[in-house]
């Protein structure tokens, strides 16, 4: 139980929104739980986040997120 | 909260046609947020906007929202 | 409300082929949002339309289209 | 209604082997239908059936297809 | 119905880790479709068995045939 | 009945951040069993463990099994 409950305690979320910030925060612990080495990991951002290539796929990622932190809201259905 | 709700209240909208347009904001939305430089942002633009592999993939990001936007709307049945 | 209601009224078609058709449309549209230069368009098109990963790749947008019309319309149950 | 109801009738299928061929038929008519000159896609072929990338990304497409289709099926269940 | 029922009877598995091992197979068999010469698909998996890139595609198509097998399983829930 | 049951006994767990490192582990699992051979595993991850599109690519493929285990989860909803 080595990465505590701590940074994901739950899927729920107030607002669609805070569901976003949510995704965005599980697509990075997906990049960070494979590449650990902070050193890296600073050097490997700045590349990514100015290839059209890749900001284009991690938004991808945060779609996927998105779509189970959504269905585990209900959608936040009204 | 540092994204308000204002950008994403509700996933409901009133036809298909807008539940794209919201799936086209939330594809964008997911690029600026992780290359908050808007002048990075634009000089990646102009690139991506005329590479094909790119408008597939954008393409492919947007049709990942729409399906949970169709769904949250109960895929706007009759 | 930019995008009319006219290009998407509705997810439901008659038949799974009709739904296909409309995934196609789907998979193009959210092309020509991102690049709205017709101009641009007609230039990329030949290169993709006969680069094989590209073809792939509009292939696998059709597909999550289709998914999502396809679960609209309970898929075309009998 | 130019693509008659002919090559999808329904996504029903007997069997689970069926259903993947029905996958693989709907991956290859995504890719038939962005590119429908058959000389060009006779050309194209032959260089993605021996790139391990394409061969992947194939069946991934194929992948998405079945995905609805055993939903369609009710997963064949007994 | 030339391909046999034989290699997918059913997308039942008695565990989650026997499931997987269909995802595996399944994901393969979306690769020898495409490519049916074996002495090609013999040459092509050395190639791609190297390449992270291909690794972690491959990876991809797993997860996608594994959650549609989960899902034929109810997830195999206790 | 190779890969024993041991690896992948449940998709349950307490929490989603135990969802999530199933997720983590099933992703690299869907690489181990593509090149079983060790000495080449250890030599290709330094590579994509520093390349951004293969850490994005990783995170995009633990996306989809955490979609699943949320699934089978019932998401942990309290």
């Amino acid at each position: 139980q080595d990465s505590g409950d701590s940074w994901l305690p739950s899927l729920l979320t107030e607002t669609p929104a805070q569901g976003f910030d949510l995704a965005v925060t599980m697509a990075r612990k997906g990049v960070t739980t494979t590449q650990g080495d902070k050193e890296v990991l600073f050097a490997v951002r700045p590349n990514y986040a100015r290839d059209p290539q890749s900001l284009i796929d991690v938004s991808g990622v945060i779609a996927m997120y998105f779509a189970t932190i959504a269905e585990a809201n209900d959608h936040w259905e009204n």
